[in-house]
């Protein structure tokens, strides 16, 4: 499927509020779309309890098995905030108070403001490097290939922002949509014989409806072309395109 | 924290679409609140791409793991779909066509609908049993401890409700929050205290913003506390409640 050159990034989402069904997540899919257009292939996402055992496990198996790892919640100020004690153990270092980070956090909170819970969110594990909040300051920090980041989607995307540039992007990836108006049985073939012709490209298909306007459902299925080079994404479309009207059935490109 | 004596569950989502960002999953979420109010702890998840090798190694860890553990995705009729062929790979089984499952699409499909595409969706692992689906007949299956359920929300709720009576239920989760208007920060200390004397409870906090007429943003902290026992939830509200109004905070209950 798509090429092994580029950058692999997975997620580690500690969540137990996505767990208990309170939370639905978008952190994912708005880093998903950051990676494609950084050529960064997301490889895969995890969400596990605030529970540091599992945490600790996760981190390393995923360090060692990706370019990037990302985490996402558990650096805020109040006890169920693990992470940084976390990513620490599993890195074998010791937390630290960081002087930037505490000078960060002594301009924003004011005298009567500080107290020792919002302190903590200056504590990051020793040899961290700092990864900039211009939202609410308490920062985010990069262990080697690891970034933590907050659970707030604003401070979580703003954080990315400050960090995008340490990333070694890939080439970027480029897809196409038809959605075509047949059940995905009927053109099984064609989509096998497409991605035989492009095995780079991922092929995939999706089923849909559409309500009519008399009550009634339209069903249809949405075939998606990805792959790093524009010129294989529309070879593999036209070729699609042609089998499509060839077995008499209608398109439109999303 | 929550009781250990609930059955767990863990979800593994194939999904190519997912980490493409093309498309955001509502499976996780919902199936969190389904497992939530049957008393089932919901543990893991994970989204992982449509490729063999991955599916399987994530289907053997985690059925080893977890009391339940589910699949959504990759059983449709096209080349991408290869759940099924994981799933009898991590259970060391030949795919077999299922009679019962092929006489459904029999009935479903009219004559010149019945390819051999579409027929595929017949096969399951051998000694899966199936799993009904009321939306579009092609079924979902059991092997063990693994429900295989389709991506479809539609179709993966329908096939939820068919199979949830074989689930062992546990005791159900109640959780009670409270919106404090006043930073993290500044609860912190007292959300430790209510932690410390029920140390049974999950207690997270999450900090929100609301927008104000003027254009101004207030800010705030969302409580959860949650268990198995109503009677701990309403006690630990109970000292929140009052931690809070000694403070000089404001709260309301969502």
């Amino acid at each position: 499927m798509s090429n092994n050159v580029n950058p692999t990034a997975a997620l580690l989402i500690v969540g137990n509020e996505i767990l208990s069904g309170r939370t639905q997540d978008k952190n994912l899919n708005w880093l998903a779309l950051q990676f494609s257009a950084l050529g960064i292939r997301f490889a895969e996402a995890r969400v596990i309890p605030d529970v540091m055992e599992e945490v600790v496990e996760a981190v390393n198996a995923m360090r060692a098995k990706y370019t990037y790892l990302f985490t996402t919640g558990g650096i805020g100020p109040t006890h169920d905030d693990i992470t940084t004690a976390c990513i620490a153990r599993a890195f074998g270092v010791p937390v630290i108070r960081h002087p930037e980070a505490q000078a960060l956090l002594e301009g924003y909170y004011a005298p009567e403001l500080r107290n020792e819970a919002r302190m903590r969110m200056a504590d990051v594990p020793q040899g961290a490097s700092l990864i900039a909040n211009p939202v609410s300051f308490a920062p985010g920090y990069r262990m080697e290939n690891v970034f933590t980041l907050a659970g707030v989607p604003r401070i979580m995307q703003a954080m990315f922002d400050s960090l995008k540039h340490q990333l070694q992007p890939g080439q970027a990836y480029v897809s196409r949509s038809l959605r075509i108006w047949t059940g995905e049985g009927n053109i099984a073939t064609l989509m096998s014989e497409v991605q035989a012709a492009f095995p780079r490209l991922d092929i995939g298909s999706y089923p849909f409806t559409q309500p009519l306007p008399e009550g009634a459902t339209r069903f249809g299925t949405s075939v998606v072309a990805r792959c790093t080079e524009q010129a294989e994404v529309d070879a593999a479309v036209a070729q699609l395109q042609e089998g499509i009207l060839a077995r008499g059935y209608d398109f439109s490109e999303e």
